[in-house]
């Protein structure tokens, strides 16, 4: 199949943060991977292309998971009784250092690649760890799913604990470099990244020595902020000299610019002056509603991100996000913002339903340009839904589908991806 | 097959709050559909019943489902942006207005009853509708399923919008005590239970009679109490006599007994005196935590209602819970407690995943007596579940597996359901 075709079936897309449009058995048009737009009717200049009848199916833009931790996978959904530094001290760490073991890194990241490919993700930035060759690994599986990512080697020289340390900032570095450079001009859908783990994990010199290689190299960067009280207390200790704990990131050139954004996954307890730091740089947010509330880190204002025009996407943050399902994370991020709103500042009006299609979607897509949309112009990344295992009384809309969906994500089944134009994944029946 | 076995499996089970007892390849006994315990190994007495080998796969008690709405089941995933009074009127009344169509309702419940049937689910405690037709109709296809259930038809003479009230407090206990007589010794599997909607939906008057019936019938009640603040503003204005929304139902003789004990699904704004009467009377709380985030309700304190020896279990509250999926409900439960922790009172510390497993067993199925473990002298009611679609880099313990399981709902694929000993459901390969 070439990358040129129609797509018939029961359309939704956000053509803002605010709205979404939806066609009942409308049309949706890929030509050379990049969407034409999607109409009620084929235009006929289309009539040429072969087209695929989805019947009632649902289709709807792919997903960007804007952080995700691919060696933590293997423990998805245990050891959630912790808080961040403790989960990480005795969850997190001993299972990253396992990945020094090829085989073992081979293997999982074979499960991870290939639920990656199942899921409604057709974008991530994915944290490895601090292993080049394993890190490489998972550059090399990701590549075969179609995918697209960013993969970042973590960097860490300190507070890692037994055998997830790098000696020193500049073995830290030497190593980075040895990465990009093995990897160079390797792949077309795997993209690295720049990823200090957090400021607790790296010295002020290797923080500034991965500032300056990001501007060198004109990489991104994406790193985690403000998750937890308990670590932003240690960052402050930690970087005594900074107002605040973006701030750190700012004196050591991490906070990326417009052009070459960096990601900050959390964000929970940024205050103005933080958000103002992230707005000035562009920022992107990955919002994490599920690992935030796992690990009992509380929830983020997402509606005042928004409301000052910063960044936002959503992020599963596998594996203390416990599942690679964006549809389900979905869901978590509405009911956080419910609870944010009626908890913590009725002035911060909860998400509504087509805010979070949009954060899911383009929100986090727009990381990646022109993603995560049908309006023309667009990379063409689709998922196509059979969602008849919810039996209906009525006809339903294609809006009322999406939400019911978004609610149940176990009865949504996704029949065929696609990933600029290419079809990645199709279900056997 | 009789109702006398044993299963050999992976074994979960509370034998307290606080602590879950588990056997990798142990045996559980059934004996005549009573539970004779579970065992390491098996013990010789037990040697000449027929035994099922499960495997790898995990054996736990039958979940209950402390309160459910069977007709809202069909705008499951719908108009989750309301909260309680707007979401009843725009959505819920008019839906249940349809089930006076018996052919509506019939294929309704048919749907309602086999996803019920599917599902983690062996007790359930189910509000109909006003309509008796319909409401017999819904307990003959629940008797066919072998899920052991409570059924009210539910009253409501006031407030409940076009086609959705009773004429008045006479026509709806006559059409209740109409409905009871129809029904006497109908059933196995299902019982009736007195259905005040909630104080909103029914006078005074209404309320005696209910309470007076019950007593006079030897029969329990559930209903709705202090879920969201406008609605316990309203009830206030209602019976402004009362001390509270709690001893309004006492004023109306509704808060039951020890031994016929009431369910009061959601009490999330009961404080102490509240939780007092409730204790009094020996009330089961239905905490709906899908529901109370869903509808913007708040989070109820469950650590202070343990703490107190009040009974709880779990509800879906089906349709503002939106899936019958009890352990995806445990996955919100624990969301719910810990962000109740974080963001509302850090007296009130998290409940544990030991506790969520425990309400959604044992503390929801001792409403139907010794029901939701595997403790000798139990009813033998029983969930095997493959759980292979998660992969693992190593042996988990079955504790860690049943944690995984809880955040991995989608995954973890129903084998076999028993009931009292009876196999009601079987996954066709």
């Amino acid at each position: 199949m070439s990358n040129s075709f129609v797509l018939k079936g029961c359309i939704a897309f956000s053509d803002s943060s605010k709205s979404i449009v939806t066609f009942n058995k409308g049309y949706v048009v890929s030509v050379d991977g990049v969407c034409q737009g999607a109409f009620p009717d084929l235009p006929e200049r289309y009539n040429n292309l072969p087209l695929v009848d989805y019947g009632n199916k649902l289709i709807i833009p792919g997903m960007t998971d804007l952080h995700v931790h691919a060696p933590q996978y293997t423990f998805r959904g245990i050891g959630m009784d912790k808080e961040l530094l403790d989960w990480l001290n005795i969850y997190t760490f001993p299972e990253e250092a396992k990945y020094s073991d090829m085989d073992y890194a081979t293997k999982a990241y074979t499960y991870f690649s290939e639920d990656l490919r199942r899921c409604f993700t057709t974008r991530a930035v994915v944290f490895a760890t601090i292993h080049n060759d394993a890190t490489i690994e998972l550059m090399n599986q990701l590549e075969k799913t179609g995918v697209i990512t960013y993969v970042g080697k973590v960097n860490m020289d300190r507070n890692g604990g037994k055998n997830l340390e790098e000696e020193n900032a500049q073995t830290s570095l030497q190593a980075t470099i040895q990465w990009l450079d093995e990897i160079e001009g390797k792949y077309k859908n795997t993209k690295p990244i720049i990823t200090p783990r957090f400021i607790p994990s790296c010295s002020d010199e290797l923080m500034k020595g991965l500032g300056a290689l990001s501007k060198e190299r004109g990489l991104r960067i994406q790193s985690h902020l403000s998750e937890n009280k308990s670590e932003i207390a240690w960052v402050q200790e930690l970087v005594p000299q900074s107002s605040c704990y973006a701030n750190a990131y700012e004196m050591f050139d991490a906070m990326g610019s417009k052009e070459y954004p960096t990601i900050m996954a959390h964000c929970v307890y940024s205050d103005r002056l933080e958000m103002q730091i992230l707005k000035k740089h562009g920022v992107f947010i990955a919002h994490c509603a599920d690992s935030n509330m796992n690990l009992t880190s509380g929830i983020a204002p997402v509606r005042r991100f928004l409301d000052l025009g910063i960044n936002v996407g959503l992020g599963t943050d596998v594996s203390a996000g416990s599942s690679l399902n964006m549809v389900k994370t979905m869901l978590i991020t509405l009911q956080a913002s419910k609870m944010y709103y009626r908890l913590v500042d009725t002035d911060v009006k909860p998400l509504t339903f087509e805010e979070v299609f949009y954060l899911a979607t383009e929100g986090g897509g727009k990381y990646f340009g022109k993603v995560g949309s049908f309006k023309a112009g667009y990379d063409f990344d689709a998922v196509v839904i059979d969602d008849s295992k919810m039996f209906s009384m009525r006809d339903m809309s294609v809006r009322e589908r999406i939400e019911r969906m978004c609610y149940n994500d176990a009865d949504a089944i996704i029949k065929d991806k696609y990933v600029q134009g290419n079809r990645i994944f199709t279900k056997i029946e």
